[in-house]
């Protein structure tokens, strides 16, 4: 029925291979369809400058795509100067997404650096990135943990993102690729913790409107495939470090 | 039990005045609470170039802020030389709002610019600027009615937006002025027709989460707010704009 | 005989609304004619890195247009990355003159921020700008004076600016609008002080030149506008505030 | 009496040597005391785009100065990335104030560029750009006169620059130094054509302001200097190119 | 002997994988020790404004870092805003390169873009795009070859770069790694045709010189290195596409 | 047989005025045919932050050209708002060449400025900019030296640069002007001490290749122009300043 085969509430093939490159203290390669994100997460000893003296850690993001990772090739936003709307709105995304489930208290003065850059995209790059920069920067806060334990390991939860959209004839569906994505009526991106809760939630009606209705089966929809990604997170960061984070979370 | 003796659901009063300024195709000085936004819309005889020769007009956005709208002065962006995120994010949002209450086709190769410029805000500016921004689009297109009639005028429904948010000890409550945005746990933006159809959910949890059932108590109070702004526009436009837009929105 | 009626040396109708904003130190709307400017004054407890450990204080003022203020749209100084010529040799010219009527020694180590932004344009938008620009000043140091007082208020005269130009077969004329404006041979800008002095002089033959007795001509013709001016100011600020001025003015 | 020795009335040693490079259609090296300007003109074959179609020429200036022009070494705006205030209100003056000079039908639709570059700077740095700037753009239209003479030469009269000022306890002096500039009261640079006529005034209050009678003083004063300016204008130029200005002028 | 135990002419394990990625006309990961390098080659229909009409097609290069391909994590670009000096001096250096290698006129009015982004570095990262983007583009041409046969191919001879350099105490060493980089007296880059002939050629002293007999030695290391490189290139493309470069190549 | 009349491996007549300007601590006028140069050095007491505490000093450089040092006029780089990657790779260039001979520890920690600016382009800008930057430099070090000895002299050797290249059907030619440049097949220029080694080596096939022997060919006509450039340098500085380099040079 969709254009790849998959039914309406299938996500695409996920990939996610940790320890990817040898500089940033946590990175992986996430692959889901043919999206493919390296996503690095860097430690630095010092908090931007509105937050100096609050005892508390931040985590900031940034996006990029490679200019040839789309289907036409795209002008670098250096070359251009500036870094457009899109751009800002995801890594702002990305960076409060991952803020939801850190306790930044015990993280201390630092700051997580996330670095999310596309190498090849086919719709759900924000959604891939998330999901991604969750594991790379589990991997930084685990490096930390090993050399100078946390009192209380600062993850409270795991975090993955998912699209959900509606499309002319299809109805409800789960994981757009882009060529769903440029056809969507409705696209709404929904971020969620492994205990069911939203982080954030983007509906938008693409030159058109949604129903309260059509709203609450986008979300069940997203649920499915929300349950999969957390699923696939256990996996590869291992029993130990999940129940590491299931202990502390509690005490949060 | 509000900051400023609001009760949970209900709005702070609002005042549009049209036919604000001399220069442009429609303006309002929209009033929410402390809240003030001049809106604009100019008309420009084409559009960008990836949709020429599509037949179809366009509308884009701007938002700006006054540096001394807020409680501290804001540097300029024009001093910066760059347009924050935060101003990319609502200028699109806006935009995108805009577009989906009005048939493109029927514009033709037109431009609607909307200017959205904040001289004083206290919670509420991207709301408020949709909401204004809609009964300055319509003046602007109602101008070109009145001498070059539209076959089936463009603007199909009304459109307003408001802001619900959780705040500690309080719960749900409905068009957060500043203070209570600052600390709201969660904050929610709603745009929605007159047919109670959404356009734009946003909603995003503060270094914070919700869940499903808190979802929906948002989504009702957000209605009862919407539904008197629909109200409030109906009375600034007059009956026979209201029926002009209803007649033909049936017919989109 | 003049395009909107007006005698040759008659200002147009002029009305300032102070304590115009909420957040603002000072604020006025200064309406001249069409052209509306909103003024603010902001106080911040530090000076530019070239003047600290001066004990003085400074003045420095930025100058800005809605898009829509004028006849045609301007594209934002934001947007464009970059502030024009013209733009920052207004608002040069708007903080050195304020400068020329206040003691810095006696502020201390303050700034007065200065925003004047013009909602609509027809002329004379800079001269406008400093008569408004004025008066918020005053309120932003009376306001510092009623909670701590300065041991000699800092403002030493009242300060106005007008426009007078020269037009074909109408010969001088005073406060040009827009329209004028666009067609005279010669503009000149007259900045002056209360006791009669001028503070700053700008003459510009456009395409054209002037002759002395031209010159002599147009600075009478200026003269006859600033006093409506500084009249109109005395009763915006009340005979308190400017027999303050005037009284600590002699002891400059 | 001054700081290098001049009568309060007398100009700096002047040399204007023209011809100085190779490649521009005219070029001139004036040196003014210890202030060098290289100008220069260049001729293309089309207006901007605002004039396109008028049958009218354009004049258009950019000043800047070397990094080490100045006793203390400034930053490149090529490398800050953008001009200052200062530079852009210097270069709108060059060209505006040459502009009044020349009958823009006469030269058809071509610019004239403009190029005042300050290898070394000792005060009156605008008014020496001017002086030079216009040797070299009469230099550039006499290059066209030869090979396609003009039906009439489009220069209408000379023009030449000055600065005149007032400094505590020696009252008007003419043509400051840099260090007479920084301590100036007042300042004021005086653009005039050999006729007698002003084409720019532009008079400054440094935290100071002057009366009606110390304007006359200083414009006497300047009158002075451009006399002279005006004579060194001649025998650089020959009296050959003098009567083709001032024949044609005549008949402006 | 050397920090990581390789011999002082030897090269580092070298990897290319082509048809790296799914939307590129031609795409490399190109892996040399733990430098690597994503190589992609663009097809556009039109050349550059200055080579229009001139029948001949062009090539274009640019190179990036991700933020974290280093060991600490470097400032993107577009935040800043501009593009560094050094990344300029790479790309117009491989742009160069490979046009030497290429018959522009027969490509006809093409651009070909070059990406290089180093997604993990440890020395030698131009050189490696160099000899990745050789690949790249050939890939991108044999797909416009196998629809629409180009009369004679472009190609004319292989393409490939190394490092050398000195080092105190170790003399010549070939294919510096970061470690070894950082502590060169002098640098030397090396691009060369498969026949032998030096394309470009960069010897930098780090603060140091060196002597003609010194800079003979290291042409001599580069040699050794390169012709590795031309072997693993034509197991990289085949020996299919080699003869047709060679053939081809011979009738330039 | 050259354009200009000259033997392959003849300079052009090379000048250089010391002392040019006022107030820059080093300063020359270097002409080479009809490229002409200013250079000067400037100093400055501390050192960029990356070599702050290293007890060490820096040398960094800045070239630009004048819009009309050229045939056509350039676009000003502060007009564009960024400097172009020409540009970046010259100043670069500058900076490490004049490094290779200077002892930055003797400096101590002191910045050393030079600026290059072309005021007339015949090609070899950048090597007559690393010639002329050199007695600018050893001007300003000099100046140090005079008020407060520095314990040995911190330059080593004299330094120069000069360019070959290669010509169709002409074959070696020694120090191109502009039109041989534009036509040139291979392009090297060589940075050289006056010990006869080599600082830096760039030779680039533009669309063309160059083998070892034809290397050699270039590398020896280089010899003959750099000769020659030593010799002028020497009678620039004076037999007092040329025996205080060599003799400070062997002991380092």
């Amino acid at each position: 029925m969709r254009v790849d085969g998959r039914d309406a509430l299938q996500l695409r093939p996920i990939h996610i291979e940790n320890h990817y490159l040898k500089h940033p203290e946590g990175s992986v390669l996430i692959t889901i369809g043919d999206t493919k994100v390296i996503c690095t997460a860097s430690i630095e000893d010092r908090v931007p400058p509105f937050m100096r003296g609050s005892g508390k850690g931040w985590i900031t993001a940034e996006y990029s795509m490679l200019p040839r990772a789309t289907q036409q090739r795209n002008i670098r936003e250096s070359s251009k100067g500036k870094v457009s709307g899109r751009t800002m709105e995801i890594q702002r995304l990305i960076g409060r997404a991952l803020r939801a489930v850190v306790n930044l208290e015990r993280i201390g003065e630092k700051t997580i650096w996330i670095d999310c850059d596309v190498i090849q995209a086919d719709g759900g790059t924000r959604t891939a990135s998330i999901t991604g920069a969750f594991i790379a920067m589990t991997e930084a806060l685990l490096k930390i943990h090993k050399t100078k334990p946390f009192q209380v390991f600062p993850i409270t939860q795991l975090l993955a993102a998912t699209s959900v959209g509606m499309i002319n004839d299809q109805g409800v569906i789960l994981d757009l690729n882009y060529h769903e994505d440029s056809q969507a009526l409705v696209d709404m991106n929904v971020v969620m913790t492994s205990a069911g809760e939203f982080v954030e939630l983007q509906g938008t009606g693409e030159e058109a409107t949604f129903n309260p209705t059509q709203l609450n089966e986008m979300l069940e929809a997203a649920q499915i495939g929300l349950d999969q990604l957390f699923e696939k997170q256990k996996q590869t960061l291992g029993e130990e470090v999940v129940s590491l984070i299931f202990k502390e979370g509690e005490t949060k």
